[in-house]
């Protein structure tokens, strides 16, 4: 090579390193040998149940629109979702996932000169994000796995433009009260954005997790984000997207590629919107999965961080790579959290009961 | 509003506006109280035959695994287009249609101290995405509505990280040859990225439009750009890529969000590849309606640019916008081109034959 194309890349770039996805299913098949179907993937928080076959439906019957551009509007979707969170669709942002949407965030408001923060062992899009455009990020040490709002505030400096908040927190399950909430986004100045990414709220419905959409008329400066990727079970269909005021929503629809939701994953979302007994089936397996899981964990002597989500993060107290390795062997693919400091845990996502009892017995004899 | 969020934003971002698309058919049908499938949009360079059937039933049968996320490294696809283009994986990029790959070229090397060349009447993403990260545009006057490849050359700076081309150019449907862009590549500098939009190649199969992968090996700093949006006709899909050194690559994919390629779109993909029957008969469509169009412009005494793509633009020698809400009115939807400072012009697909026949017809009555 005549030239050294890494050195010629933006300083953000050039320091980073990929995102590390989840072990896919084909991919430990083709390395163990193993049958697709005899794979239990419990590593990427998706909706063990399968996609909702009403979205299915829907998108299956749009394939015949194809050739089109997808409506870069979103203008059903919008609809769909306006009527259903009560806000306007002048607020929403769509993005292909909620990815796109906090990547979205810090092109629009961080570069060289200023700063985000963000917990220690926050989701790990966030310092992604941020060092792309070469801001500095900020992270703040967590309190009990969880969120440190006292500190996260104080922590904020005169050019930092983004707090991240994730509420329930990915990877630790993690979550805080609406008091917290409050509390700190009343200290927060009004002119720094506070983003607040519910992934996993759903699950969370009926705890005592605040909704930060009914927040939004009060702090002009929050936004909040979710997605289709969990609870609504259409991570392959790539949607996500935020909720603000919709003068922070037009910055962020400026810098949004025309095009970044496909055509069928629009049909699929608004299926997915209108169809409360998936959602609520979703809930259920979850918190049946979690309690099951819990009483395995117990059973075998290990503790973990109590979880809002649809994963749980398990204390192995040892080095956890050789147990995810033995587990790999055995056809459970769980998480490795080594990358976000937490080299003895690994967080498992729930799954059916016979995946969760799979993924129980194996770590079983793995630690046996 | 207790606080100007446009102003938070970064400078490029806050100077932006977006993308226009082209009309969407169900926008204009609740608009003027017409029927969907009265109206025919020529308006997005799409393929008038639809998806290709195999692609259809692909897509269709992975939906179930939608809870899934989709293979981040998009591994069978890389697989498939590898072999069939006869690179090797690590010198593809996937995105998210290939707006995606252009945005990623711009953030890996363009920031606000460096600066981008590329022509007058150009493809407007180019622009945008230079204008997002706050780097200098350099668009070069025409010539004959193509590139001057010789002005571009001269006007490459001391900071210039990017050129871009497009071959053939969007929305002019402009081309050059092999002999031209061998003479160009040899006089850019090295460590100046030439990125080459091959969007509409397939189009120009047969005639004497380069093959810029052909000409990777030669030129580490050369970047080709293709899709799946146009000749395979799969523009809802989101498919793009681009095929490039494999450190450029590198850059490129560390950077590029992890889940960009939805999951049904890789299949219908694999399958769009494999369907040369289908690639066959869009091309003679094209060539059949272009001809068509032609000498319908020449009854009606217009002239028009000759055209290497899947679309002709033609001179109407007055203001285009009254002739476009003629159309409108009419039911047929064209692309006006003022943005691209071409107000006298109008952008139309080649449709299937009574597409374009209606078109012509609709194009006599409002001019007489």
């Amino acid at each position: 090579m005549s030239c050294d194309f890494l050195e010629l890349a933006v300083p953000g770039v050039r320091g980073m390193s990929p995102y590390q996805p989840g072990k896919p299913i084909e991919e430990l098949a083709r390395e163990q040998g193993l049958k697709v179907e005899d794979i239990v993937k419990l590593a990427s928080n998706e909706n063990p149940l399968g996609p909702p076959p009403s979205a299915v439906k829907a998108m299956a019957e749009s394939l015949a629109e194809l050739a089109r551009y997808p409506d870069g509007s979103s203008f059903l979707l919008k609809q769909t979702l306006a009527e259903k969170l009560k806000v306007s669709p002048e607020q929403l942002t769509m993005g292909n996932g909620s990815n796109d949407v906090l990547v979205l965030l810090a092109e629009s408001f961080l570069d060289a000169g200023s700063s985000a923060v963000y917990s220690q062992y926050a989701f790990v899009v966030y310092p992604l994000a941020v060092k792309a455009v070469g801001a500095e990020g900020i992270a703040v040490p967590a309190l009990n796995y969880g969120h440190d709002l006292d500190a996260m505030v104080e922590a904020i400096k005169e050019n930092t433009r983004i707090v991240f908040l994730a509420n329930p927190n990915n990877p630790t399950g993690t979550s805080f009260s609406e008091q917290a909430l409050l509390g700190f986004l009343d200290r927060v100045p009004e002119d720094v954005i506070v983003v607040l990414d519910e992934a996993y709220y759903e699950y969370g419905v009926g705890g005592d997790l605040p909704d930060g959409i009914e927040l939004l008329d009060r702090y002009p400066n929050l936004v909040v984000t979710r997605t289709f990727s969990k609870a609504y079970g259409l991570a392959g269909a790539r949607v996500g997207y935020s909720i603000s005021n919709p003068e922070v929503a037009d910055v962020l629809n400026r810098l949004r590629q025309p095009f970044n939701l496909n055509l069928p994953a629009q049909f699929g979302a608004v299926a997915a919107l209108q169809d409360d007994a998936y959602m609520q089936k979703s809930i259920e397996v979850n918190q049946q999965g979690m309690a099951f899981l819990e009483q395995g964990f117990s059973d075998l002597g290990l503790s973990w961080i109590p979880s809002s989500g649809n994963f749980i993060t398990v204390d192995l107290r040892c080095n956890a790579m050789p147990v995810y390795e033995g587990l790999l062997s055995k056809g459970v693919i769980v998480r490795p959290v080594a990358n976000y400091g937490m080299p003895e845990h690994l967080r498992i996502s729930i799954g059916l009961p016979e995946e969760n009892r799979r993924c129980l017995e194996a770590l079983g004899q793995v630690l046996a």
